[in-house]
């Protein structure tokens, strides 16, 4: 995510510091999942071209500078327990790629052919357990078991999320808190958890860690609702994973929500057949453009959009009574980006 | 498991033990897979159905006696630590059930219509994620990270026994070997561990520990070419799930490869042309009758049936040196009762 960032002047040596963990975070994760079998082996190695922004233990070592501002050289503050916990975090975070890529019949993720569509269903199932697997064992290695708790608890949250969300495809009348209900737990738990073990294992008292916590929930909703408009608006090739499959699994996103929310009855009608049309192998091209013409007739994307906005400065807010550093500003930075990325 | 055993006067104090600590785990299961959300709490209501003989928990408990012969009343043997792990290793097992059906297509699992033909695959693939996090989780309760570096361990171990077997489906040419390494990892492993939990819960040390991984491993392999012959040779209704899953998937079975291997030419070209048919939607019932002429013509299924003998022979053999005790004899007459079982 830092990669996404025009970086100033005084903030590269906190950039080349992340970039340092990262590069430590991937040895980890690529140790982590290391197989004697060849066919283990193989795919764990496609699994890594899935590896995008990393996020998360992006915020896990950002996280871990602010909470020691004044360790010099800053790696300093980037402990053994923040490389594991930012591996952990990635790679339950890919194994919960790898099986959404199964439940969306996905083809495309990272412009990488997706490990169901090279391998089948099967191969992606297998894979995305191994990966959890490997997740909590690393967090094992640690001497304490709060992390594995955390993530243990954190993993049984975002599939919980996940299920509310199957649970309600297709369900046209989903109202914003059920919404909101689904993306805390399927997307902001684990970034949530990521801030938390970053400020927790460099000794961060229990205000600071809610603190870090929640600036984490924050930016985890508003990412989600970028993905959302993202979905609806953005372009395959920038965002490199298949589009429109939120639409056509029946899953409704904030914009949708508020759509059909807003509409008179006969809008309403008319966004329903609109949809379906979405799905259907006759005319989708138009039925989406007519589709956005409608969001856009609501102000949907707008409101979707100020939402985002709004839960960003929230997460900053959160921040604010921290110390100034240089990773506390990168933090900030990262959390305005999240609602002006194209990817 | 001990359900299935007709238990002589000596042993009912050890069977009532483990019926009473198989309550306290299935209680333990319940209350680390409650949510708050209404379609999870469903869903692993229904999970509850699958329960079948609770092999690993009950494995925990005897070991855990056996190893503590001397404790009166019985139950003293059986900590926390104890019930912890046979909930752990119940639910990675229920994990894999519920995936493995996804994998197989399974409409049926002990009786049960399954997750994946009631609820479709993606409550299926969620639900197993689940579990398997719930299972983590548990695990960190305990003090040490041992019980969690284990399970994790043997996470990674049968999922990437489950890769082998997948790289190898439609194999025709699998040896044994391959086959055995398949199912160390893929069934065996967690049997090993539930073993080596009991014992090492109970203090035992590590001579006595290997010992009953020992044990574990060797009646593991013995389960799973059961498993095998039942699939072949079962009735539906006895069993409790889908048969002949195993020919239809591919899977190729320890009495198949014995038959492929010593079968001249032709007779191998035949049995390959009534695997196919076996598969297909015409004549089946007549092709799987030939099938199982082919096999007992090369002696192939007295031949999965005497390496499974020999294999709970070992097993009953790694528990010899340990001093005499009802629960070890509970644990021999298991042994002996995986090759008996009729389901």
């Amino acid at each position: 995510m830092a990669s996404m960032l025009d970086v100033p002047a005084d903030l590269l040596p906190v950039h080349q510091c992340v970039s340092r963990t990262l590069a430590r975070v991937e040895e980890r994760i690529a140790s982590a999942l290391a197989s004697d079998l060849p066919p283990v082996e193989r795919l764990c190695r496609h699994v890594e071209k899935y590896r995008g922004k990393m996020i998360r233990p992006t915020l896990v070592a950002l996280a871990a500078m602010a909470c020691r501002p004044d360790e010099a050289p800053l790696d300093r503050a980037v402990t053994e327990a923040h490389i594991v916990s930012g591996a952990v975090c990635e790679m339950v975070h890919l194994a919960t790629l790898v099986h959404d890529d199964v439940l969306d019949e996905a083809d495309v993720r990272r412009r990488a052919a997706t490990v169901n569509s090279l391998h089948g269903n099967e191969a992606a199932v297998i894979l995305g357990d191994y990966l959890f697997s490997a997740a909590y064992r690393l967090c094992a290695t640690l001497d304490t078991p709060d992390t594995t708790l955390l993530i243990g608890t954190v993993g049984m949250t975002l599939c919980a999320g996940e299920l509310l969300q199957l649970h309600n495809r297709q369900n046209f009348s989903l109202d914003e808190n059920t919404y909101f209900e689904i993306v805390d737990r399927k997307t902001a738990s684990l970034i949530a958890a990521a801030c938390r073990l970053g400020a927790r294992h460099a000794g961060a008292g229990p205000d600071a860690a809610d603190r870090f916590e929640s600036f984490g929930r924050s930016l985890g909703i508003a990412f989600q609702i970028q993905d959302d408009l993202l979905d609806l608006t953005g372009d395959q090739a920038v965002v490199g994973k298949s589009l429109g499959k939120d639409l056509e699994k029946g899953k409704l996103t904030l914009p949708l929500i508020h759509h059909l929310a807003s509409s008179r009855p006969e809008q309403r009608g008319r966004t329903l057949t609109l949809l379906e049309a979405t799905s259907g192998p006759h005319q989708r091209g138009a039925a989406e453009d007519a589709l956005a013409g409608a969001l856009a007739d609501t102000g949907s994307i707008d409101h979707a959009r100020r939402t985002a906005e709004r839960l960003v400065a929230q997460a900053k807010s959160a921040l604010a009574p921290l110390p100034e550093s240089p990773a506390r500003s990168m933090l900030l930075m990262m959390a305005d980006a999240v609602v002006t990325r194209a990817f």
